[in-house]
C-alpha cells in the first residue's frame, strides 16, 4: 500500500471548521450532515470550509455546440468527471443524462450532485420556468450526495419552482441527501441589470435559505439596486456595497448571517483569468464559501482548466 | 433546584380562562387542544387568555435588507428565537428555513408555528398568491405546536389558497396541530384602502373562521367601508365602528361571536410606541385576544424590543 | 394575571442540565427533543433533569379490583390525571381507554405517555407476550408527548415485542414523539429471582437502549446474578453491586454510560414509605434519573399519595 | 490549509485494486458501488482492497457487563466511534441504539454499517433466531453506507432470516446501500464443532453470497468436517484444508471464487495477540479480504486496542 | 423459419461492438442492457452495432388514409409486424392499438418498442403537445424491449413532455426496459427551417440524451443554423457542417460524443431511392447508428419495401 493512499484515510477526520459548519444544520438528520461533510472533506479544499464545484448543465441549458465546441473533448460526459477529479473539486454537478453516462466509471471518486430540473434555450421566455428532469430515487441509485435545483425568483413561474423544490427537498432530506439551490433572479418583473443587482441577489439568497437549501448558489452581484423599496433601506442604513468584497459580505449576511453555505458562479467563459482571480479574492475576503465554475472551466483546454481551478483553490486556501 | 423552576411546574395547571377558550374548539381532538393550551400557557401572558406572538417571515416576504438592515443582528435566525423567548412571547412563527436554522438550539423553549406558505415581493402582482413552502410533516419533525398559513381574500387566487389551507388544516388537525391563519384581504377587486376597511377585515376574519382556523390574524381595521352592499347594512344597523376599540369588538364578533381567537398585527416598524400602546389598549378594550408583532419588534435594538414587547404584555395583562 | 402564572412562562427556559440531556439524542429530530424537554421541564422537578412519572396500566395488567379497590376513587380515569397534576409529576402514562377517558378534560395540563401495548393476567403464561392496544396516530390525536411500550426480554415472545417496538418507535420518532420502554425481563428462561437480578436488569436496560428507547424503565435490581456467563465477569471485574446505589449506578452505566434516561419502578403498594424513600435516595445517589410509581401512588388515599410523591420529588430535587 | 488535509483529497482517486473489486458487482447500481468504494477507500487500509471493521453489537448479543466491564469506557457509545476512527478502521458497525447515540457527533468521519437484526442471550435457544431492530430508512437517515444482517444457516429459523435478508437487501440496494451479512452456522442440526467446520463455514459463505451479500463475514474455520456428504468430496478431491491459510483460501473460493468480499471474525477477547497476528497472516496468505474485530478490540485498553488494530492493518498492508 | 433467422440465434453471442455499446450505459441495470442487446443482436444487422427500425405511428399522427391508402395491405396491423420481420429489422415500433393487434401472433419474433405518446393532426397547433397513450405496464405485458416517447423541444409544451418522459423513463428503466426518444424540434419559437437546422437538431439530440434516452431518433439536419447565439459558435469554431456526413458526425458528437445511440429518420415517402441510399451512406460515414424508416417502407409494395430495407441494411453492414 503506498503512503499517499494511507494518508488519505488518516486525514479524513473532520476539521474544526467543518464541524462548525455542520453545527448550523441542527434540524437535519445525520445522513444530510454526512453528505455535506463528504463535500466539505473532499478535494484540494478538503477541511477548509471552502468549496469549488464543477457544474455542467450547459449542454441542456445552452445547447451542445455553444457549450462544448470551444473544447471538443468536453462533448464526452466522462471528460467532466475527470476534470473535476483531477482538479480536486469538492463535487461535480450535472443533469441525469451526463450523470448516468459516467457515474459507474468513476463511482466513489468524487461527490456528485444530481441536477433535478433544467431548462433549454430553444424558447425565449420572458418569464422562464424549469422542467423536472430527475428524481430523488435517481440521486440515490447514482450514489449522489445531494440534489441540485434551480429557481428563478421574479419569474411568473417562481411559485411553481418553489413548490417543486419544497417537495424534492423534503424527500431528499428524509433520505439523507443535501440540497443545493441555484437561485437566479429572472423574469418580466425586472430588467437584465436587475438579475445581478445587489438587493435582488441578496433577496434570492434569502429565498433559497428560507426554502431550506443547505448550499446556495448565486451570481456575483453588481452595485446596482433594482427595487425602489430596497434602495431606500440600503441608502438609509448605509449598507456598504461599493466593492465586490463588500457585496459578497452582504450576500453572506443575507444567507442567515453566514449560517448557510453560499457560493458564487464563476462567470462566462474566455474571461480574463486575472480578473477571475481578483473576483475569487473578493469572495474570500467577503466571507463567501467558494465558487461553482462551469463554462470557465470546461470551455478551455484541460491542462489550462486544471491550472486555473487549482489557482482558484489556492486563493481560497491561502 | 431553584425556586423559580419549581414554580414553573406548579403553575402549569390551566387557568379558568384558558379552559373556557379551549371549550370553544369542541370538534378538535385533544392534540389540538393541547397545542392551543401550550401557546396560551406559555410566556408572560401564560394563563391570561391573551397572546403576543413574534412572527418573522419578512425575510421572505419583503427581502432581507428591508427586513433586517435596521437591526443587523436580526439577519441571524437564532436572534428571533432568543428575542421571543426573552420577551416572554407565547409563540414564534417563521418559514421553514428560519425554523430549521434554530429549532434544535432552542428545542422546547418556546411554542413554534411553522409558516407553510410564503410570497416574495420581487414581482408585483395585482392579484397575489402564495407558494407552499413547508409541510405538516415538517411541523411535526420540528416540534411545532401549529401551522401558519396566509390567505388573500379578494385575490383572483383566493380559492387556490382556501383549498390548500383546507388540505393542510385537515392533515394538521388529524395530527394534533393547531391552525393559525393570516387573513389579508388583497387583490384587484379592492383598492388599497379596502384592504383594511372594517367590512373587509371582518369578512376576512369570518372566512378564516369558516375555513376552520383556530387562531386568526388580521390587520387593525379602519372606519372605511369598502363594499356598497356592506355599507348599507352597517349604516342601517348602526354598527358602531367609530373608535378602534369598537372596530376590534366588531371583528371579534365576526369571528364567531368571539369563540375563535383573533389577534391583530402590530403594524409597520418605526411606529410611534405610544401610538402602538394605544392600539393595544384598544384591542384589549375591544376584546381582542392579542397581537402578532413582527417588524416593530425585530427592526429595533433588542433591549428596546424587549421593553416594548413587555409593555404590550403588561397592557394585555392589566 | 397573577404572579405565579407569569413566572411559569418566564421559567420555561431550558436548564443547563436539560440541555445536556437533550444533547445525548443527536440522531433524533427536534420534535422528539421538544417532547423530551416538555417532560423534563414539567412539574415539581422541572429543569432538574429528574423525573417522577405516574403510570396507571394496572387496570389492564392486574384487573380493576386488584388495582383500584384499595382506593375506590381510583376506578375513575380522571382521578389519575388529577393525582399526577396535583402531585407535580413530570408525566402521566396510561393505556388507550384511560387516556381517552380524561384527555380532553385535562388537555395541556400534564405531558401524556400513551401505552401502546398491554397484557392482562387472565392467563398465566410462563412466556408472556403483550398485545398492541394503541397507535402512534392515537398518541398524536390525544396530544401525547411520547409512546410507551413494554418488552419482556427473556420471554419466548421477546422478538415479537422487539420488532413491534421497532416499528412503533420508527413511526413515533418521525412524528416527533419520544419513546419510553418498560423493559421487564420475564419468561421460562429465568426464575422469579432472575427478573430482578442485577445482570439481567442491566441487560434489559441495554436492550431497550439498543432498540432506540429515549427513556427506559426497569425494576430496581437485587444483588442476585442470574446468568453464569455474567457472574464470571461481575466477579472477575469486581463490579460493585453490594448496595442499591451501586446497582443503580451499574444499571445507569448499562444504559449507554448514562447517556440514556433510565428510571426505576416504585415497587408494590402498601410498601413501607421510609423504605421507599431510602430507595429513592439510592436511585439519586446512583445517578438514576427518577421513578415511575404506580400502585404505590394510587392504591392509597389521594392526600397521602400526594404527600408521598412530593417527598419523593423533594429527595430527587435535594 | 495544511498539507495533510490537501493530500486527503488528492489521494481519493480509486486504486486499481478497488476498481477491480467494484467490477465484480456489475448488477448493482452506482449508489451501491459508491458506498462499497467509501469503505474500501477509508482508513489506514484505504485503496488496498483489504478491510478491518469494528463491530459492536455485543451489548445486545451478550449483555453489557460481559461486553464492556473489562474496559468500562466502552459502555459509552461514543467510545467505539472514536476507537474505529483513531485506529483507522474502514467502517464501524452497530445496532440502532449505539448508532443513534453517536452518529451526529461523528457525522462523516467513518463509514457506518447499521445492524438491522439482533438477538440477546437471555434465552438459550438450540435453534436461534434474530429480531429485526432497524430499517433501511434508519440507515439512510443516519448516513450509513451499508446495512448489516445476521443469518444462522442450520437453525430451524434459517428461512425466516433468509427471507428477511432478501427483503431488506432488495430495499437497501435500490437505495444505493451495500449489504453486509454475518453468516454464522448454528442450530440443533449441528454440534458446537460444526459451527466452525470447514465445510459448514464454506457453505455459510456460499449461502450469504447466493442471497446477494456484497460483504460476507464468517468465523475462521477449523479442519473439522461436519457433514458426511461433504467429507466424501473433500477427501476424494483432496481439497487442502490442513493449514488455516488453506482453509481461508477454500472459503474465499466458496465465496464465488473470490468475487465477493469475505472477511473473518477476530475471535474472543483476551486472545493471545501473537496468535491473532498469525491468524491475520493466514487470512492474508489465503486471500481473505480482512477482519472484523469486536471484542478483541474494545475489551482492552484503548491505546492497546489501537496498537493491536494498527498491527493487524500493517500485516494486511504488507 | 428461414436460414438467416436461424443463424441469428446461433450467432447470438454478443459481438465486441455490441459489448462496447453496452458499456456506455453503466448506470443502467442488466435488464436495460439485455433489452438493448436484444435489439442490437436481432435481424440482418445483428451484432454490427447498427440498427434499422420500422416505426408505424402515422395512422395516429397523420390519419389512416394519408398513411395507408397508397398500400392498402398496410391498414392491417399484422402487415407491419411481418414487414419488419421479413425485412430483418432490429425492432418494430408502434402505438398501443397496432401493438395489441399483432403482438400475440408474432410473440418473440422481433423486438417491440411501444410508443407511449402520440398526437393527431386534426388540430393544427403552432405549439404542439403529445398525449400519453400507453404505459410501462402495457409495454411489459406486450413483451416489449423498450418504450418510445416523442418530445417537441421548442414547443410551449416542451416542459410537459420532458417531465412525462422523465417519469416514464424512470419506471421503464427500473423494470429493465430501454427508452427510445423521438426528439423533434417544433413550435412557435422557430420557423419550419429551424426544425431541421443543424444547431437545433444537435440541441434536440443533446436534450434527449440529458433526459436519459438510451436511443435517440432525430431528423437528418440541414446546413441551416437557426439560433444567432449558436451561429457565432459554429462560425468561430469552424464546425464542419457542409456535407450531410459532417452534419451527422456533429449530431453524433452532440449525443455525448457518440456514447448514446442516435438514429435518423428516413424521410417522407415516395422519396427517390438512390437519394435515400446516399443519405444512408452519409449516416454511415458520419458515424450514425442507423435509421428508423416508416412511411418510406410501408407506403410502397411489400416486396419493394423489403428490397429497399435490405439495401439500406447492406449499406450499413458494408
Amino acid at each position: 500500500m503506498n503512503e499517499t493512499v494511507r494518508q488519505a484515510g488518516v486525514a479524513a477526520a473532520t476539521s474544526t471548521r467543518v464541524k462548525e459548519i455542520l453545527s448550523w444544520y441542527g434540524a437535519d438528520n445525520v445522513g444530510v450532515l454526512t453528505n455535506l461533510s463528504r463535500m466539505l472533506n473532499h478535494g484540494r479544499l478538503a477541511g477548509s470550509g471552502r468549496l469549488v464545484i464543477l457544474p455542467v448543465d450547459q449542454g441542456f441549458e445552452h445547447g451542445p455546440a455553444r457549450s462544448f465546441a470551444a473544447n471538443p473533448p468536453a462533448y464526452d460526459p466522462r471528460y467532466h468527471f475527470e476534470l473535476a477529479i483531477e482538479a480536486g473539486c469538492n463535487a461535480y454537478a450535472a443533469p441525469l443524462g451526463f450523470m448516468e453516462a459516467g457515474a459507474r466509471d468513476y463511482a466513489g471518486e468524487i461527490p456528485l450532485i444530481l441536477k433535478l430540473n433544467d431548462n433549454d434555450s430553444l424558447r425565449d421566455d420572458s418569464d422562464p420556468n424549469q422542467a423536472s428532469t430527475g428524481s430523488v430515487e435517481d440521486a440515490l441509485r447514482l450514489g449522489c450526495v445531494a440534489i441540485g435545483f434551480t429557481i428563478y425568483p421574479g419569474s411568473a413561474y417562481e411559485h411553481t419552482m418553489y413548490e417543486r423544490l419544497r417537495a424534492y427537498a423534503e424527500e431528499a432530506k428524509r433520505h439523507g441527501l443535501a440540497v443545493v439551490v441555484w437561485s437566479y433572479p429572472r423574469g418580466s418583473s425586472m430588467g437584465k441589470s436587475g438579475e445581478t443587482a445587489i438587493d435582488v441577489v441578496g433577496y434570492a439568497a434569502q429565498i433559497a435559505a428560507q426554502l431550506g437549501a443547505h448550499i446556495i448558489k448565486v451570481k456575483l452581484p453588481t452595485a446596482h439596486i433594482e427595487q425602489d423599496a430596497a434602495r431606500k433601506v440600503y441608502e438609509k442604513q448605509g449598507i456598504p456595497i461599493a466593492t465586490l468584497a463588500e457585496r459578497v459580505r452582504h450576500v453572506v449576511q443575507c444567507s442567515f448571517a453566514g449560517r448557510r453555505i453560499v457560493i458564487f458562479s464563476g462567470g462566462a467563459a474566455n474571461f480574463d483569468d486575472e480578473k477571475l482571480f481578483d473576483e475569487i479574492r473578493a469572495i474570500r475576503e467577503g466571507g463567501g464559501f467558494g465558487s461553482i465554475i462551469g463554462r470557465n472551466s470546461f470551455q478551455r483546454q484541460r491542462s489550462d482548466a486544471i491550472r486555473m481551478l487549482r489557482t482558484v483553490m489556492d486563493i481560497y486556501a491561502s
